[in-house]
């Protein structure tokens, strides 16, 4: 899996990924008035509505950046009819020709891993759910929790991101807790190496990624060190706060191992006023003069590979 | 939500939650053979199976126990047949007059934690997705992860269990390192104990709970006496090897204070040489006969309320 990611970021130029994440209340009205007029305001219109929210902004990235990551939550909230519209995104997306990382973050043991594990990577009975390229994994039950990922990833070419340092403030409540000098998102850090040691590629990174929030550069200097072989998938650009000029340290000496995640700071961009300009029946062009502005900030400032 | 429960738990004298885990392999061919000749084998003819195999537990235990908890892995393996499946399951057992528990383990921060509770938790536009009376959240990203439940939770008279200490062999990895003579999951606890402060009921425990597996009953021990006003989950009985007689300390005084999970052991009785005598399609009598023989082993050998 890895080496296609790599590949298509060297492609690109742009190691970014288009959180798709949308909400009723992000919706342009060019978008939501015709379907909510024609079907009414349900679960079933509403998800309509996101999907072609979502469409608009594939159509208008997807040859711009690798990636895309819808966080399954957002569709979730809308049940049966949400995750129909995820998996036509999932699948829009791959179309496209995108690498898709399904933000899931599941974590269970055993046989309710293994579950997971098909559900988002892999096949049930020989049918594809809700599979995406990668998924998104919390590590607080260990290797019970990741081992059917693994299993999973490698028997149908796919990765994860295994949470370590995340964006959010109350990361540190647990995640910086100190033992013995070294905080908790370090040791998980060293399993996570530890766990990607089977699928190192040509590129030299493994299918078994981190995520590592943008807000802490200090943090994603040391990660980096730590973590030779890891990916690291970056929230928190953008609308948390943090710059291209934060990243540097994130990416290696060639300017790679890294992509940063971003959601409403692209596909709400039209919302802001530096975007205004393109309307709002223009939100998936105002995502693409988002996404140009972060890739040149990510060039000019976190010196990624190009 | 708590006063309710431990209500139920009262009138039953049965502190069960029969975990609703079904899969594939585990199908009584009575229930499979009928459906897949009828409608061959699919992912909505094995969805149809698991509410079949469903109902017949919750019939066969309504009367016994206060709580199912089924485990979204296994029906979201199914892709949306399979959440149906579920959300149909969630409904005959709130129907039956028993407390649902989501085993989803969902954790993820700001509005996208405000997403899965209104899924899991609450409501959507009005609408009712795939909502229980409680869900497990996993804590790694801390309070940012946990406030829009604990929102929910006092809007919609929910409740959360927090992982805090897990059943698994590998739980030891992170959730037992050592902060300062403290360990990890200490760390948690106290954390799951303030959340809940809001919530404390007539009954003097909260709706903020916590995950305690049966496996480790010295830290069942400390964290009930760390926990006084907390609610315990407690997985790992039966299946993973944890009897009545390890479960003593994990009530307080009076017997109350925890729910103890079994999936296999009850719904897969008929399996069981003990209980083979049911035979396959005596699988619900089989279940409830494990159910009785569980509640006898808790109240002889744990001291539970009755």
């Amino acid at each position: 899996m890895i080496d296609r990611f790599i590949e298509k970021i060297k492609e690109t130029g742009a190691p970014v990924c288009v959180g798709l994440d949308p909400k009723v209340s992000m919706l342009p009205m060019s978008v939501s008035d015709r379907i909510f007029a024609e079907n009414g305001k349900s679960l079933e219109s509403i998800a309509g509505a996101f999907f072609e929210y979502n469409k608009g902004i594939i159509d208008a990235v997807k040859d711009l950046v690798p990636s895309v990551k819808p966080q399954i939550a957002m569709y979730e909230e809308l049940g049966i009819p949400g995750l129909i519209c995820y998996q036509d995104t999932v699948k829009y997306a791959k179309d496209a020709g995108l690498i898709v990382i399904g933000d899931v973050k599941r974590g269970d043991i055993g046989s309710t891993c293994a579950s997971y594990a098909a559900a988002h990577l892999g096949q049930t009975e020989g049918e594809t759910t809700f599979a995406t390229d990668y998924a998104t994994v919390n590590p607080y039950m260990g290797s019970d929790g990741i081992n059917e990922f693994l299993k999973a990833g490698l028997e149908y070419d796919r990765g994860i991101f295994v949470l370590v340092k995340t964006s959010n403030p109350s990361s540190a409540e647990f995640q910086d807790l100190d033992i013995n000098g070294e905080k908790l998102y370090e040791k998980v850090a060293v399993k996570v190496s530890q766990w990607g040691e089977a699928s190192i590629g040509k590129c030299g990174f493994s299918d078994v990624g981190a995520v590592v929030g943008a807000t802490y550069p200090e943090v994603g200097r040391r990660l980096r060190k730590l973590m030779p072989h890891t990916m690291f998938l970056v929230p928190g650009y953008g609308a948390q706060g943090a710059g291209g000029a934060d990243l540097k340290d994130y990416f290696d000496k060639d300017g790679l191992g890294a992509v940063v995640n971003s959601s409403r700071g692209i596909i709400a961009a039209y919302r802001k006023d530096e975007y205004s300009s393109y309307g709002d029946e223009g939100y998936a062009e105002a995502a693409r003069a988002a996404t140009l502005d972060m890739i040149r900030d990510l060039r000019e400032n976190a010196g990624v590979y190009r």
